[in-house]
């Protein structure tokens, strides 16, 4: 039998109150203000950095160290077509223990805990050690340009240090805490244009076939072992994304074929040894080509240490189970905030619904996942 | 020093008529009504034949046979963006012995030269043996449903047999008459889908990449070696003209991979065995997918007879040389003509500058080519 709890829980008011706010990437929709308004309140200076068209927050409370950082994202995904959602997904529904609305799951929710965890746990710890900061952004499911990174960058450039971070993705796959995400692969896209030579295909000796000429490299290519991954990665993934070639006309060889591909990279590799080891694909098999290459974030892992300890205990004590620790799926803003030495930890609610139509939550999930934050920085900031 | 030759010569007169009338497929723009205007005085019982949105023109003298007809069409292809012409291209203008202008070369030329010498040879040659025809229509740049096929259906539907066939298509590599097309490949499209499982990159294990599966059969595919050809036909070409896969979004594992591939085919094969070869490959390589075929044209050749010589008489008492006999290059209407039983043979300018910018012909090989049906209509119906 499920536990018994309130339909009025401050995370699932605040939770509402969000998902309400219309803040598709880069839009903040005031969501941001709305989590100033409870943090200054409990001692929080609280600094907007706006980038372009992302707003950022930086809220911190406490000068002395170590710093431990709530870090998540006030933007969502597009709806697409309203009419294909059950309930209008900006206004939050509540049927049978589920929260309904798109950012439900991702992020709103989360954020909704952090607030409620930090107010609880300052009531209780209002002298604890170190200091509590909040990495707010826009930009999270955009391009990643005016977002995280340059809150990073202003970080950096005041040599103010993250000791300890903790996102707030949701990492979770059957109920909140059975996987946390402790560390991301890398991501490298390439981006290969194959040049032939155009010409009618009733005169093959005039043309040259970019499509044929490419075709057994990119059978080498996906039957290629990149490596086996590791106790924390799983192996290396490569995979064909996109594939362009023809006029439209079934009398023409193609002058050029164009393929976009991506790489999931585990620690056992390097974006300069997988580059590497592509280009001489490529080059064995003659072909005139051109490629440029997306860095999209270099793999991370956080190793055993005090975040994951704290972390293992907290979802033991409240869901009962530890946590698988996982470095699977796709990439988060931690690729950002782990290369500055952080410790970073992604733990949020099921993921099971993120991005597409009729997104929710469980609201056991919600009050779950905002005892655990209570209980991490109990665990951080007070033991 | 090259011949001289009138500037006003009629065939380069009519010629400039036709370009300056915008046919573009399947417009006829009323070229077909000024061909009938000078097919008419000369004995020629017309008759349009017009088919959904395009015209055609069956003329005819005489009654008793063989019948001799010439074939061609009055629809040209797009001008394409007009600015990229130095001249405009429903102008004709000359320019140094050329003659340019959208359809000079492909084939309002040809047709000039037919209407000129047919001209010349009744006046020369009343009685003839025999009857000549003209078959013209106005989509043989198009989807070829309305033109030349549902001609030859209604000439089948009352028995009206064509025994010699002369297409006007521009044969001719570096002079008029240089080459005579005495048969053509056959045509067969592929149409592949390869369905694979769309995922998440980052979840590789649960999507299936279809470009990835059919690489090592395209590669396959394009290695193949269908056949050696003959005396008459090059060797079978298997060109990928088309391939599609890919959402835009790197992220993604496509669902699926669209290809189109074209064969042009010798005797040497037939339709049915190259389906089959092709499905066995992809069979080995255990693809989820689907096939469609069209079959553009099967392959024909005129053996040695009559037209085969009266035009390589013809070609060499003109230009000096013998033609080379090829049945190499793109399909042409003589695919559909040369199934009732007709020998189909074609005799054109210079193809250099045809479907490109900046079309054109020199007004030799109009002067020539004009002299050279003249030539085969003294050789079939008089000698």
């Amino acid at each position: 039998m499920a536990k018994a709890y309130d339909i009025n829980h401050p995370t699932l008011v605040l939770a509402r109150d969000l998902i309400s706010r219309r803040s598709v990437t880069p839009n903040d929709a005031a969501c941001q203000k709305l989590m100033a308004e409870r943090l200054a309140p409990l001692g929080f200076d609280i600094e907007s950095m706006v980038f372009s068209d992302t707003t950022n927050m930086w809220a911190r409370r406490k000068k002395t160290g170590p710093l431990f950082c709530f870090a998540g994202h006030t933007d969502v995904v597009p709806a697409g077509d309203e009419n294909d959602w059950d309930t209008p997904p900006f206004q939050p529904v509540d049927k049978d223990g589920v929260l309904y609305g798109r950012g439900a799951a991702d992020m709103k929710g989360s954020l909704a805990a952090m607030i409620v965890a930090t107010e609880r746990f300052i009531e209780q710890h209002p002298d604890h050690a170190g200091s509590i900061a909040f990495l707010i952004t826009s930009d999270e499911e955009g391009p990643f340009i005016n977002g995280t990174v340059k809150v990073i960058e202003t970080l950096e450039a005041r040599n103010e240090k993250i000791d300890w971070c903790l996102v707030g993705e949701p990492s979770s796959t059957n109920y909140c805490g059975d996987v946390v995400k402790y560390g991301r692969r890398g991501s490298l896209t390439g981006y290969l244009t194959v040049n032939g030579i155009q010409g009618h295909v009733a005169y093959p000796h005039l043309a040259r076939n970019p499509v044929h000429q490419v075709a057994p490299a990119l059978a080498e290519l996906a039957a290629e072992v990149w490596d086996e991954g590791n106790a924390a990665f799983p192996p290396t993934s490569f995979q064909i994304v996109d594939v362009q070639a023809g006029t439209g006309a079934t009398n023409v060889v193609p002058g050029k074929v164009k393929i976009a591909f991506n790489l999931r990279f585990s620690t056992e590799s390097t974006a300069e040894t997988l580059k590497s080891r592509i280009l001489h694909i490529l080059n064995k098999h003659e072909l005139t080509y051109s490629i440029d290459w997306t860095l999209n974030g270099l793999p991370f892992l956080t190793e055993h240490g005090p975040l994951v300890t704290a972390t293992k205990a907290a979802v033991k004590k409240i869901a009962g189970e530890e946590p698988e620790l996982s470095t699977a799926g796709g990439t988060s803003d931690g690729r950002f905030i782990a290369p500055t030495g952080a410790q970073v930890i992604e733990l949020g609610p099921v993921n099971a619904t993120i991005h597409k139509v009729n997104e929710n939550v469980s609201h056991r999930d919600l009050i779950d996942l905002t005892d655990m934050y209570e209980e991490i920085l109990i665990q951080m900031l007070v033991n």
